[in-house]
């Protein structure tokens, strides 16, 4: 076997090309060249180019770098050599492209058995938390954000992480790479709240998926083993713009260092001026959008922003403004679209005309789980919408 | 005849509506709803919420409303009122979709012939002049970019306004309307610093296509005439983000005060840093990204772009900063690809081995030119590029 620091470092490998060509992306840049040439055929520049999104000048900059340090050979087309591709097999990158548009073209009989099997599994999911903004996407949406993934080069990755993952893409990802017949990340890194939403991951993912389940908070930085481990992320937070910048800050904490890395991002569209407001956030966090997909994701039956939202493509840049450096502190403020609606409301039982108080912060926090647990006088299920109540005061009897 | 103001006065009564329903997307979000109803049929309030761009709650206090104003009648569904339909009319509004993914979805022989018409319009067009950082899109693109203008709802228009036009859009727009058999725009309002250029468009368009071409060079504000004018823009501006800030200050300063219209930008992709330096540059004129398809225009052989670039909708907001007030000022600064290479190279003769200096700033700006013109000395068409060279200082002979 070989001991070449191609092997024993792969990671050195791209940082030591990155910083040799002076490369804007980083280490993300050669990963994506890696991985344009991860298949059987020789690749030309131009070729390499496209795939990688680099100039030409810049791409070949970049193959340059790998010859000299004998993971590409010295022919042209470009190809491997024996320690470039033992490289790339460590990494875990595959040949794979997906070249029509993963968000209208039809999808093959394969993956609509993906979709159906995916939105079976919602049955068997808790319900819906609203005060935590869940709501769960389609099947079908599940699987065109794997192949949009694909489609961007993105995938496969040696690791993924995905923040907050009530949709179970964790779940999809491991599908349609079975699918497919190519796995699309060394690893998968699931960050959640709900125990009940890994488990749910742990019992209907592949037996031999890698994937990484850590139940966390993520108002309190990630833990130190999911810090700088990424090499690309995903997330579907709550629709606030406090909620979104939190969900990317502990994103961008779980991604390698350095710029050019990607970070998915699913989102309801606002009005003008929230709108903006989410694109300075995302300005101050280094990520500028890369592409951005309006409505293309369908949910089932999602209140808050009319069953469809957004799909961006951000990538990471060398501008991270530090004063949004989350990374030393907890979040406390409002959070998810319940707290920013934090006054609570009335409600009135249809059967017996007793009185409720709902809301976000009361021992009764949404209406559904009023009708859940039914009126302890009457036992009815059906509450009418009362008046705005005053907010109870912690710490006092409502 | 009708003497309402709906009549009298289009746009104040979006702006009335506007006011009256504090509509975030202003007398554009009113328009919005209008051409969702200027077909024969009835809307039910979702289907209008979806074309319109609106949450269903909002687009109904918008249609309560009009109906107030007597221009939606008290049906459900909603139609229009005689007033109602008069005033769209005036307006220019048509009934008209594009349902399908206008970036990749199977033109219509109609529209390949559009295409077509419009590419072998290239050859009469004068040539490139990379100085001002001009390319042509391919007829294809052309089309899909009206296309796609259409699909978002921006298109049929009362007004549409393009700053620089070396793409001629303006005769696409006219084009692909007439194969549609549907009029776009009640007007196009073209500036452009070419005389060249406007003659083409002159010379092209359908005789009663209603162009205003004005003469312009867009470092200097906008011409009265043309101020707080159109309801969508469109540009293509240099490749620099000076240059594509200032030409969307100016496509602001030539759409109505207010929120909500639309602005189309084609634009080459950067490396991160520069990319983050237009986001915020867009965020800094209130400008926000609504939809981001990278790559999908295509060149003929763009140099400084690789043939290829990228398509935004931004959405004006309310929240232009005024730091980047422009209006008041004319613009000085570098502009242009080739001003941000402002040193000249030398280029040797490969017949006499004569040299020359290029540059943007010389009296021969690009090899382009010194090829086209030949070799003073021996007549020679093919130079090599050499050192780079001192920049000459204005005024004293080379």
């Amino acid at each position: 076997m070989s001991t070449s620091p191609a092997l024993t470092a792969p990671f050195g490998v791209l940082a030591q090309v990155a910083d040799a060509t002076q490369l804007g992306e980083g280490e993300a840049g050669v990963l994506r060249v890696l991985r344009a040439l991860a298949g059987p055929d020789r690749r030309a520049a131009g070729e390499i180019s496209r795939f990688a999104r680099l100039p030409v000048p810049v791409a070949s900059a970049v193959l340059g770098e790998l010859r000299t340090l004998g993971v590409v050979d010295g022919l042209r087309p470009a190809g491997l050599t024996a320690d470039g591709r033992a490289l790339v097999a460590t990494l875990g990158l595959r040949p794979l492209t997906y070249a029509v548009d993963p968000w209208s073209a039809p999808l093959s009989p394969d993956l609509v058995a993906v979709a159906g099997a995916l939105d079976a599994l919602v049955g068997q999911q808790p319900d819906v938390d609203v005060t935590l903004d869940q709501s769960f996407a389609t099947g079908e949406t599940k699987v065109r954000r794997v192949l949009w993934m694909i489609a961007a080069g993105a995938l496969p990755t040696p690791s993924l992480l995905i923040v907050g993952d009530d949709d179970l893409l964790s779940v999809a990802v491991a599908r349609v790479g079975a699918a497919l017949g190519v796995p699309l990340a060394g690893e998968v890194v699931v960050i959640d709240i709900s125990a009940a939403i890994l488990a749910t991951i742990a019992s209907s993912a592949p037996p031999d998926a890698a994937i990484d389940l850590i139940e966390h908070d993520v108002r309190r930085p990630l833990p130190p083993a999911a810090r700088g481990r990424s090499c690309v992320a995903s997330t579907d937070p709550p629709y606030t713009t406090q909620g979104a910048a939190l969900f990317l800050a502990r994103a961008l904490e779980g991604l390698r260092p350095g710029p050019g890395w990607d970070a998915f991002l699913h989102y309801g569209a606002k009005p003008p001026g929230p709108a903006i407001d989410l694109q300075g956030e995302l300005t101050r966090l280094g990520l500028v959008v890369r592409e951005l997909r309006p409505g293309v994701n369908h949910y089932l039956g999602a209140g808050v922003i009319g069953g469809r939202s957004d799909a961006y493509r951000l990538e990471l840049t060398a501008q991270q403004s530090a004063e949004t450096d989350w990374e030393a502190t907890a979040y406390d403020g409002p959070l998810y679209t319940a707290d920013l609606r934090a006054r609570p409301r009335t409600y009135v039982c249809a059967g017996c005309g007793e009185r409720f108080i709902v809301g976000p912060r009361e021992p009764i926090a949404t209406v559904g789980a009023l009708q859940a647990h039914g009126c302890p006088t009457c036992g009815g299920t059906s509450f009418r919408p009362g008046s705005l109540a005053p907010q109870s005061i912690p710490g006092e009897k409502a």
